[in-house]
C-alpha cells in the first residue's frame, strides 16, 4: 500500500535510499565522457585499484573461491573489489535495486578471521565468493519491491531458501538487482528503481527479467549471479549482454520464499532460479555445489538429484535447429548459429540438422498456463501500489487475458504432457545429447522491443535445462537483408524488421542456447563445457 | 460402450472367457471342504507338485531370479508353477481379471533357450522372474477393463511405460488383477469380474483399489506384484492381506499408459505405481532395480532419481506415531504398533514418540484434490458403460462431490505446499530417519466397511514413500473394548464400533507402516530391512 505518497515519492526515496548506500569516493565523475559501450569503464574510471581490476576481470567465479583458498586474495579484498565495481556498473546501466556492500564486508571480514583462527578447518565450497541475487529473493532488513511500488518499504523478515544455503555454503551477498516492473516482460523498466541500460550498448534493452543481473555480470561487477526463468528470464539477459546463464530443470535450485507477483498457488509452468555468470564453468560448478549441498533441505518442494560425477561424453551427438518455425532470426544471429555449428563439426562433435515438432501449440499451451488467473493477482497488487504500467507491461495487454477454467487448465495439462511425450521420444530416438538453437531470433533490442520468446519458453514448458553461451557481437558486416528473409508470416515479419542496420545494433552480444534433456542438467553441463571451449577458446 | 449387451452379459461373458484360460487340471475339486482362511489351500489341494509348493513358498522374488541364475530353477517350471498357484488362488479368491499364462510359459521357455544359446550373455536383472499386475496396467491383446463395463472387450494395442519396462529386464508377466469398480474405493468389487476376497478370512475385504494384487500375493500366486497407489490403493490390500506394499514417491516408477478412471489432465495428488511383494527385500530389490534401469526412458513424465548404493544406517531415528489425532486404532491394531515399538526399543533403534501436525487440513484438501472435476470424468464413463455402482461406489456418493474452480484449484495447491513446508521442518526438526504409524486404524473389515483412509492418505498428500509391514493376525487376546477408547468424537466412534469381536476379525493380518522423506526412497528401504529383521525374523 502506497499510503499517501504517490508512486514517484515512493520511487525517489527508494533511489536516494540505494545512492547513499554507495560510498562517495566509489562514485564516478559527472564529466566523465561515455559511449554507448561502457563496458572497459570500470578499468578506466579510477575507482578500483589495479589489483581490484584484476580481481574483477580475470578471474571467474571459480578462480576467486579458488584464490582464496590458496590465499592469494582475502575474501574481504575480493568482495571490496566487486562493491567497487558493482557500484560503477550501477552508475552506469542502473542494475542495482538493494546495496548491502558494508554489510557484505563485514562479512568478508569475519570470514576471513574464522579462516585464520582454526585453519584446519574443512573449506566451505563457496568461501568468500561474492553473489549478487535478483531482486525478488528475500534479505531480512531490505525490501524484494520486484518493481512495484506495491512492495516498497516492506523489508524482509526472513531469508529465502536459496541465499540462506548460499551463506551457509561460504557466500557473501552483496547487492540485489533490477527487474521489469511485475517480472512478467523482458525488460528490466519499473516505477520504482527505472531502467536498466545494456551495458554494451546503453542504447539496446538489458532484457528481463533478470536484466539488472545481466548487466552486472556484464559489467564484471559480479562473477556469478543468481536470476529466475519462467519463459527466459535468465537466459534472455544473458542473451542481451553477452554472459553465460542457465536455466535448470526445475526443482533442483531451492526457489521458496522469493517476493513473487503471482498467487501463492500458481501452478503450470515451473519457475527455477539459476545461475548467469562470466564463464560456463561458474555455471557448472554452481549446479555442482547445489547439488552437492543437500539443498532440498532448504526448499520442501526440491527434488533430491544428486550430482553424480559423471565423465562427459567426449564426442557428444548434437541436433542443430536453425530456426523454430515460427520466427526468423535475425541476420547476426543466423550467422553465429551457422559459425558455431561449423566449429563444432570441424572439431569432429557430431551434428544432427533438426525440424523442432509442435513448437505453435506448445507455445499456445505455454501462455495459456501463464494465464490461468487472468493475471490477476499481478494486477491487484499495481491497483494497490496506485502506480501507472510501464511501456513494456502495456504492450502485454494484462486486462485482455482470459481466466482459465478448472477443465481449461486440465485440458492444457493434457496438451502438455502429451507433447512432453513428443519431445522426449524426440531426444531419444535421435539419440541426442544436447539441442543447439538460437536463444532468441533476436539479438538485444531498442527499448521495449524484445518480441518472440519461443525460443527460450519452449525449455520451460518441457522444463528442460538450457544454458546460453556468448559467441561474438554484431559487426558491420551483418547487413539487414529484404524481408523475403522471413520465412513464416506476418508476425514474424513484423519482428524481422526491427532489424535495420548493424549500427542499431551495434555491439549487440551473439549466443548460442544449449539445451539437455530433463533432469540431465550434469550431462549437459558437461556438454557445455566442451561446446564453449571449441566455441570460444580456439 | 455396452452395446446391446447388459452389463451382466459382458460380465458373464469376461468371467467365462477367463474361466476357459485356466487349464483344466489346474482347476480345484468343487468337492473340496474350505473353511475361511484358505491360505493352506495350494499345499493341500494336489495341484502343485511338492517342487512347485516348494518354488512357490520357500522363496521370495530375489530368491527365484538368483535360483534361475544359478540354474536350480529354469524360468519356465517357475513360470509354470507361478501360473498354477495363480489359478489356484483364482478359484478361491477371484483375484485375476485378465489371464495369460499360456504366453507366459511360452516366454519363459524362451528366456531357458536364449540362455542355453548364449551362457555368457549378461543376465537381465528381472531373467525369469514372474511379475503380476494390476488390471490398469496395459497389455497388447487384453482388457484393462478397471471394473468398469465401458472399458471391456476394448483390448489393449500398446504395453503400458512399466510393463514394456519390466519384459526389457527380463521379466515374464502372466497375469492381472482386480480392483474396485472406478478404482476410487478400498473394495475391489466390480460388475465386471465380481468381488475378490480376502484369503486370511473369507468374509473380509480383500481392500483395494490393487485388492486382486494383495490376494494373489497373499496366496503365494505371485511374489512380486505391481500395484498403484493415489491414497493408499497399494497399502490398503497390503494391510488387509498380510504381505508387504510400498508406495514409492512420485515420478520414480514408470507410470503411464495405463487404464484410467481420471481425465488425461488431471492434477494434484499424483498416483504412483509400486511393488506387492513377500518380503521387504523383493520391494526393495524392485526399487534398486527400477532407480538403475534409466526408468526415465520409458515414461517422459519420470524423475531422473538413480539409485546410490546408500549404507543404510544401523541405529536410526524413528518417529512412532501411535495414532493420527483423527481415528482410534482397533485394539489389535493398538497392540500391533505398540509390540513392534517395544521390539525396536529392544533391539537398541532410537525411537521418539511424536504427534502429526494438521492431519485434519492435510485430509480436507487431499479431498479437494481428489473431486477437482467433481469426479464427472469417471460417472460419465459409468453412464456410458450402462452399469449401477456397486455397493462402496454408491457409500462415496460420486454426484454429491462438487467441482472446483481454477482458484479453489490454486487454493488447494497454495495449502497443501504449506503442510508440505510444515512436514519438511517436522522432520528435519525431530532428525527423522522414518516414522513408524499404523497403516490404517482397522484391519480388514467385512465387505464394502472399510473407513478412515488418513493413515495412508496422508503421505499421498505429502508424496513420502511409505511401507508396510506384516507383523502378525488379529488374536482371541484382542477383546473388543468399550467406546470410551474412541479418542476423538462420534465419526471416530462409528469406525471404532466396528470392531465387534476378535471372531468376526479372526486371521485378519496386522502390520505397520514405515514412512520415508520425499525421495528417500532408497534410505527407506534401507530402515525398512532393519525394521523388518527385528520385528520379523527375531
Amino acid at each position: 500500500m502506497a499510503g499517501d505518497k504517490t508512486y514517484i515519492d515512493i520511487s525517489r526515496a527508494k533511489c536516494e535510499q540505494r545512492d547513499r548506500l554507495i560510498r562517495n569516493e566509489w562514485k564516478i565523475s559527472k564529466k566523465l565522457a561515455l559511449g554507448n559501450n561502457v563496458l572497459e569503464v570500470p578499468k578506466t574510471c579510477g575507482i578500483l585499484t589495479d589489483r581490484e581490476i584484476t580481481i574483477t576481470e580475470d578471474n571467474d567465479a571459480v578462480d576467486i573461491v579458488d584464490k582464496i583458498r590458496q590465499q592469494e586474495y582475502t575474501a574481504e579484498e575480493v568482495t571490496v573489489a566487486f562493491c567497487k565495481r558493482a557500484a560503477v556498473a550501477q552508475q552506469l546501466t542502473n542494475c542495482l535495486t538493494e546495496i548491502f556492500f558494508e554489510e557484505a564486508i563485514e562479512r568478508a571480514r569475519q570470514l576471513d578471521q574464522e579462516r585464520a583462527a582454526d585453519p584446519s578447518a574443512p573449506w566451505k565450497p563457496l568461501h568468500g565468493l561474492p553473489i549478487s541475487l535478483k531482486d525478488s529473493f528475500k534479505i531480512p532488513g531490505f525490501d524484494s519491491t520486484i518493481g512495484m511500488t506495491y512492495f516498497a518499504n516492506k523489508p524482509a523478515t526472513e531469508y529465502s531458501a536459496l541465499p540462506k544455503l548460499l551463506l551457509d555454503l561460504g557466500a557473501v551477498l552483496y547487492c540485489k538487482t533490477n527487474v521489469p516492473q511485475t517480472m512478467m516482460t523482458a525488460d528490466s523498466d519499473n516505477n520504482v528503481f527505472g531502467r536498466t541500460l545494456n551495458p554494451s550498448n546503453l542504447k539496446l534493452t538489458a532484457g528481463g527479467s533478470s536484466g539488472g543481473e545481466g548487466a552486472l555480470v556484464a559489467m564484471r561487477g559480479s562473477v556469478l549471479g543468481i536470476g529466475t526463468d519462467i519463459a527466459g528470464s535468465i537466459r534472455i539477459p544473458s542473451i542481451c549482454n553477452g554472459i553465460y546463464g542457465a536455466r535448470p530443470s526445475s526443482g533442483i535450485v531451492p526457489f521458496d520464499g522469493q517476493q513473487s507477483p503471482e498467487d501463492p498457488g500458481m501452478v503450470g509452468i515451473e519457475v527455477v532460479a539459476g545461475p548467469m555468470a562470466t564463464s560456463s564453468r561458474a555455471c557448472s560448478f554452481f549446479m555442482k555445489t547445489i547439488m552437492s549441498a543437500q539443498a532440498w533441505r532448504y526448499d520442501s518442494s526440491c527434488l533430491h538429484l544428486r550430482w553424480q560425477g559423471q565423465q562427459p561424453s567426449r564426442k557428444p551427438r548434437i541436433g542443430l535447429v536453425l530456426d523454430d518455425g515460427v520466427y526468423t532470426p535475425f541476420p547476426p544471429v543466423r550467422r553465429a548459429i551457422r559459425e558455431a555449428a561449423q566449429k563444432l563439426r570441424d572439431a569432429g562433435v557430431d551434428i544432427v540438422e533438426l525440424r523442432l515438432p509442435h513448437v505453435a501449440d506448445a507455445v499456445g499451451i505455454t501462455y495459456g498456463m501463464f494465464a490461468l488467473d487472468g493475471c490477476q493477482f499481478v494486477q491487484d497488487l499495481m491497483k494497490e501500489g496506485k502506480e501507472p504500467q510501464v511501456e513494456s507491461v502495456k504492450r502485454v495487454n494484462l486486462a485482455a487475458i482470459p481466466k482459465s477454467s478448472m477443465q481449461g487448465y486440465m485440458d492444457l495439462t493434457a496438451g502438455r504432457r502429451k507433447l512432453q511425450a513428443v519431445y522426449h521420444n524426440f531426444w531419444l530416438d535421435n539419440q541426442l545429447d544436447a539441442i543447439m538453437l538460437p536463444g532468441a531470433p533476436q539479438t538485444a533490442t531498442r527499448f521495449d522491443e524484445w518480441g518472440p520468446i519461443n525460443y527460450t519458453m519452449l525449455w520451460n514448458f518441457l522444463d528442460y535445462p538450457a544454458t546460453i553461451i556468448p559467441t561474438g557481437r554484431v559487426r558491420e558486416s551483418d547487413v539487414a537483408d529484404g524481408e523475403d528473409s522471413a520465412l513464416y508470416g506476418e508476425q514474424d515479419l513484423r519482428n524481422y524488421k526491427l532489424y535495420d542496420s548493424p549500427e542499431t545494433y551495434k555491439d549487440a552480444p551473439l549466443s548460442v542456447q544449449i539445451v539437455g534433456m530433463r533432469q540431465e542438467d550434469e550431462a549437459l553441463a558437461g556438454v557445455v563445457g566442451l561446446v564453449d571451449s571449441i566455441l570460444n577458446q580456439s
